[in-house]
């Protein structure tokens, strides 16, 4: 997508002063502006900026007054703000595809597509799938038999849906993301082999869910797989079958959830921390990152760090102790030297 | 797949009770049946559930005496559980491909595929592979050359096999996942800059191996990366590269082995868990969620804890101590403070 | 690849002794030599496999003077090692596709493409986007628009691009690989929901970058995420927006960078090791596995272990104490009833 000025100045009803005619391709921080991009004068601090960036546009305050003159067109706005949020959302649509259907996306022909549908090229889409109105799939996805996918939903490349996933409206699913494979189910035969457990569940993604990258999402065993609506998963997570989240949850990166935990509303899950299979986190908790959750009996807004996780305060207090260790133990030998006592232990 | 309760009966072999027209397109949970689907009671201490699900066909023991009227259509059977499993197979069979290679799949003219194989649509299988009896290769999936493949294995879609990738007989790869990538080895020059090191190994997976969803298995830098027979890869597990791993071995999700680390057989590694490089693994040993092991002085049978892990029991005790460790050195100051002792460290 | 014995002593410039005309499909090593291999005697503390080995060929040192009779075709050279290195850096090329376009990849017409490049097999590239020479695209891959690919760059199966992502020259992306999805970034509400703050940034790899498969790397949020020249990243990392890495760094599988964070040159990250976003880790810093990186106060050159991440020996250190500490609470014990104290807190 390429603006030139006037046309920015329109789009943030602006007042322009300079050359309309300059190209922009994205917008940049103004202390890295480059070329071609249109940056921001938002905080006074960042003022010496403005008169050395190499952006083309700048955007500044309706009452910003230069002390040097600026290279860039200025466009004048009442909030400077609200017009960088407005041109971040703008640019961040570039590259979305339109509507329209790939001469070389292969689609059952029992599927039911809305109008305004985007299917890109590669994609392939069994049987039973319905895609509801302006859903964007991008090329090379696989969507497997009897899935639904709901309104304003976009899934990008390389994602897998196995049979029957649901997917809420305005979900967003990112690169190779796997939704609604088989969980790592196993019975042990009498010589200690394991045999396969059939997953015949599903996997539900409620309205407004965002799935990172390379995450990936067990179907459940009989049942579902829920992920409450609003809530946001980052790149890389495990969330193994029969898991339910609720709403307006966000785990960052790496982070893992074993099987059949419940996971409530509102609670943040740092990186790379694992909560325990068949357990309960409570409403508002927060998972430090690393940290290992065994146990499901924390309470609503608890704070937790490490493994096994305790509370927060109480970890940092100890670890705060663990280091000081090999003086203790010294100290404590000092104190056993003077009283005479000796080891008791290990004897 | 859709069966009605007369066939679903034919197919347990039990007598049936009620409208043999029900449709089910799947099994459910008797606490949490919905339409269409076939639920069971099993276990007596559900039984209330059996009057109120909205199941419509329920299987139960042929001693059952309804205290109330069934809703669902009925089926009798001697084994429920058996019934149970039957059922979960069958439907979790629910949408596999049949035989049949896709017209937009790529195969170099020297493959060699048996008969009653499924290869979807986009798949690229490059020269000198072998493809057994029966196997499933799905939508998008990239076979390297030189890749051997067994019979009844089944590749789900977006998998990539590097090549001369060996796959055994009934193994199971999920969706996304990558065998056979190089290994992370440099040789760093004389500034520090890391040299590539060739990889011309490769991946074996013997018999009966699961891998799951975006999980990475590195090939051998000379020779081979070899998982065993009957071994169970769970999602996002790193295996790197002349790893070995034993049979009947199963490994949770984002666990990780480090280069050349050796695991024996029936050893279960948690979530999250790693193990260092060049180190050996016994038999039958358990290693908790989160542990890091980094020694190979590990007795067979022993179960872990911890980064460095220890044993499991030492280091709950120890971790018990560690959370009163604020109040620990309180009392040794206390102690100091009678016997008239200063600290003597940090003077 | 086939070379035959013949070949292979043109191709290391050595003298032949025995049949020129066995079959060589790869290298092994000399105490796993199979049949079909060229091994190599480079340590005389093997040279009893030489004797036994079951490979069709084996290089040995110009000087080697066999006690036994060799059933493998020799190869003598003045320098086994260097030979050897010769030999893997030569199968290593085994597979990787010559120039050409598959007529199934979909180029967008605006694409400058140079001389000598591979793309392969339902490779999708979108507008905008430039490859320099003899670049190699595998099949299945996904270049957004705008993308930018440098010269002798190599892009494994199923790798995703989004758009406007940067590639130097000689880089190495692994298959599944995401570059340049959206950072995880919300802005609550006033009732807790998150907002989706968009991305316009983009992902900078610099010359010489290597990628692991199923790597996620998001783009900045208006500025670049960027990794330094010759930086080497393993499998199933996870690295944030706005992340800055500086040169011949390091960082093994599944380590996760959190957003914002800047990591020196020459850094070694161990595998599952966490840094938090927002800090900088100083250059030469070593982090081992598992570790947790908080502060940003390390000093370079700096080695740190645990969770969170402390100086290395120190740690080992307080660990070996943590793995006393319910005797050392016992000792604690006996020195309270010895001096009459009592336990002063909790009460």
């Amino acid at each position: 997508m390429v603006l030139n000025a006037a046309q920015l100045c329109e789009l943030l009803q602006g007042e322009l002063i300079g050359d309309g005619g300059k190209k922009v391709y994205g917008p940049s921080q103004i202390d890295k502006g480059r070329p071609g991009t249109i940056t921001f004068l938002a905080n006074p601090k960042y003022e010496e900026y403005a008169y050395t960036t190499e952006a083309d546009v700048i955007v500044v305050s309706k009452d910003f007054v230069p002390k040097e003159l600026l290279r860039p067109a200025v466009i004048k706005v009442p909030d400077v703000y609200g017009a960088m949020m407005l041109l971040i959302d703008t640019f961040s649509k570039n590259g979305i595809p339109g509507p329209g259907i790939s001469d070389t996306a292969i689609l059952h022909n029992s599927i039911e597509v809305a109008d305004d549908i985007s299917i890109g090229h590669y994609a392939v889409i069994e049987a039973g799938v319905t895609v509801g109105k302006r859903t964007i799939i991008y090329p090379q996805v696989f969507v497997g038999h009897g899935c639904m996918i709901g309104e304003d939903v976009i899934i990008y490349p390389g994602v897998r849906l196995y049979p029957n996933t649901q997917v809420g409206n305005r979900c967003i699913i990112h690169a190779n993301a796997v939704i609604g494979c088989d969980g790592f189910g196993y019975r042990p035969n009498a010589e200690g082999h394991y045999q396969k457990i059939g997953h015949v569940g599903f996997v539900l993604l409620e309205e407004d869910v965002e799935i990172g990258a390379n995450t990936v999402i067990d179907r459940g065993t009989l049942n579902m797989t829920r992920i409450g609506k609003g809530t946001k998963i980052d790149n890389l997570v495990q969330v193994a079958h029969n898991v339910t989240i609720g709403e307006h949850t966000v785990i960052a990166a790496q982070a893992g959830i074993a099987g059949s935990a419940t996971v409530g509303s509102f609670v943040k899950i740092g990186g790379q921390a694992g909560i325990a299979g068949h357990i309960k986190v409570e409403n508002n908790i927060e998972i430090q990152a690393q940290s290992g959750v065994h146990t499901g009996k924390n309470k609503e807004g608890s704070r937790l760090f490490g493994s096994p996780a305790i509370d927060y305060t109480d970890y940092l207090k100890s670890y705060a102790v663990f280091k000081q260790l090999p003086e203790m133990i010294k100290r404590l030998e000092e104190l056993e030297r003077k009283s005479g006592s000796e080891k008791t232990a290990d004897q």
